[in-house]
């Protein structure tokens, strides 16, 4: 944890309203960390569903692969974070502490083993001491309480300089339901100290095959559009949790995703997602810009994904940006080596709204002086025209700092 | 170029000798540095083949699209290589440009445009003004000498910190011939100021077409199994010219590229492009490190390649390496995420010959100090093991530091 806060952290936090049906609590197990909270308990309502993505990783950690051992089911009654180990790359021990773990949350929630998840980040290849949390979630168990969302947030960080809550509320049917999210995330992974990591929670009455697929549809433009240095975690997890509580006021239940009156949901679901994301890219690891890197034009959207994340990836591209020097001709380059269809004398390259090249040429209207003003913004959008279909897509990213190499190489673990 | 020169540069610099058929000039044409030659020109004599591999970019740059627009018959009496200016991204001014230069070239050295050859690197999106070859290769082709090597080697450096040359001596038959390079390279590129050249010469007399296979093979483990910061140039160019002046020595004609005479000539030819490739590797921009990345047990050499790269290609992988921390955690995070089979519970890593981790966790002998101490050496090998088949690959790479960081932030262009 850092004792610096970003300079993009949003200035604006929201009251977190409390969600009928999750209660949550927080403590210092001492895992790592002194001085801390690094455990999160959430307990929710029976009823509850529970749908998850998690990292495309080979190599994933021991509770990712419970969490999607245990997601068949679709019931949730737990969810245990830990930050200070990831428990990941810790072998047996591993697979042995994430059922330790799940039995003590259990014992303490009340529930069988099978409708308890697990996430947890920081330290990698140590093993993670099951025992660390017996005692600690039966206390948390009864003490837990509606409102404790930034504590929530808080607990789960590493890296990250601060906390990252998002909040929505919107009319299921008649009923007003809200959503409560939270996430972790500052290098798109550094095992030793970071992982993303995002639980989401509403009222609202969602099967889980229903969540799953507002998930699934969500993540695609929201988390999975986000990249700090190209680096995948083991433990990267996104879990969903849905209490059904706001049935009770006259919420209709919804088991289908092709609902029509699941729209409205769907729309502030994904905006809570959204909100998230970003906040994980304004946080990324020594970032002082926030970049936002649009492409269109593209012969597919999926090309335009693969191109736009070339530019957000590329460490020239990032160091250009930190140097505010709107450096177009490694744009042209990171264009180049995305291997997708683009064509040089149809490209067109502007930074902030301003157009430096068109046409395979720098733009005969490009002012040095008004584009190196622009460049100062905190926020910095690389705008690419392909002029060769529809395709488009968009992705953020942050620049690459001298900061970001000192974070992740000026210390010995 | 750098006034500093790389910690990792080669102490022992050959004495390049005369290539029979190829004579060198160099020359300060003002194309954008003050004080120092940025032009070289290599004559060939009549009969020379050529053959030459490029950028996978999709937006190549002009003197790319000449090049390989003219390999087709094989031929080559000129080639002409400027630092200052890549002529990339330059439209059809760019196109124009590289007309005038071949036109000025063939005047000077008395042959079709056909047979001029053309490498550019430097500033990106500026016009290349062609007529500044006018007069300069004319002087150049009536004073160029056959003992100019190492002078070459400067006038094509940009950020580099050191020519890079080298030499092997080889019978082919019964006679000696000789194969020299050069190349120029820091960042894998940085439009800027970077990318990847290299020119081999040889006496021996090839077709273009064997002269081509054994590029192409030999570009695989060398050229291609390097990177510095995972970009990709639009200039990328190796190119080969064999004048065949050896034949006059007895030296047999080889045009079939399973000729058994061939094979020593292959093994040399494919050690100077290695050895070349390793010293762009130890020129890489800010680079205190080189990194070698060993993966073997991968089910094939193209999944250990990709995993190889994932791992070389890791800013969180290469941070840990400039802060001589021996972070296997990020080693596994590198192979997890390259999406090539693997399982966390047969892999080995070790720095150095010392295993760090194997089967799924840490290895029980694995000593901090005695780690600690090895990673303090300016070469670095991370051998991975991944227990599953017989692929094994191998690529070259260097540690990411501040300096990297600042020689491609720390400007405005």
């Amino acid at each position: 944890m850092s004792t610096t806060v970003s300079p993009l952290a949003p200035t604006d936090v929201p009251d977190m309203p409390a969600i009928s049906g999750v209660k949550l609590g927080t403590a210092a197990a001492g895992i790592r960390y002194k001085n801390r909270t690094d455990v999160l308990l959430a307990v929710m309502d029976k009823g509850t569903t529970v749908a998850g993505v998690f990292t495309k990783s080979k190599c994933p950690s021991a509770p990712v692969e419970w969490c999607r051992a245990k997601l068949g089911r679709g019931q949730a009654r737990a969810l245990v974070v830990n930050s200070g180990n990831a428990n990941a790359f810790t072998g047996k021990t591993g697979k042995q502490s994430t059922a330790l773990t799940a039995q003590i949350a259990a014992k303490a929630v009340g529930c069988s083993t099978s409708d308890v998840f697990l996430a947890s980040t920081g330290v990698i290849g140590e093993p993670l001491d099951g025992t660390k949390f017996d005692g600690v979630l039966g206390t948390l168990a009864e003490a837990a309480t509606p409102d404790h969302w930034m504590d929530a947030a808080k607990a789960i960080m590493t890296t990250d300089t601060f906390p990252k809550v998002a909040t929505a509320t919107v009319k299921l049917g008649k009923t007003k339901v809200t959503i409560n999210g939270m996430a972790k995330g500052a290098g798109m992974i550094a095992p030793d100290m970071a992982t993303m990591l995002s639980f989401v929670f509403t009222d609202a009455p969602l099967s889980s095959a229903v969540l799953q697929s507002l998930l699934k549809s969500g993540v695609e433009d929201t988390f999975n559009a986000i990249t700090i240095d190209s680096d995948t975690s083991t433990s990267d997890t996104l879990l969903a949790f849905a209490t059904g509580t706001a049935a009770a006021n006259g919420a209709p239940k919804i088991s289908r995703a092709s609902d029509p009156r699941l729209k409205a949901f769907a729309k502030a679901f994904h905006e809570v997602l959204a909100d998230l994301a970003e906040q994980v890219a304004r946080d990324g690891e020594g970032a002082r810009k926030l970049v936002e890197v649009i492409v269109e034009g593209a012969t597919t959207k999926t090309s335009a994904r693969k191109i736009a994340m070339s530019i957000a990836n590329s460490p020239l591209v990032k160091t250009a940006i930190a140097g505010e020097d709107a450096n177009w001709g490694r744009v042209v380059m990171a264009v180049g080596k995305a291997g997708e269809p683009a064509n040089r004398d149809k490209l067109s390259i502007s930074f902030n709204g301003i157009r430096v090249a068109r046409s395979g040429a720098r733009d005969p209207s490009y002012n040095e002086a008004e584009v190196s003003e622009v460049m100062k913004n905190p926020k910095i959008q690389i705008k690419v025209a392909l002029g060769l279909g529809k395709g488009r897509d968009r992705v953020l990213t942050c620049d690459l700092t001298k900061e970001y190499v000192a974070i992740n190489g000026d210390y010995r673990s």
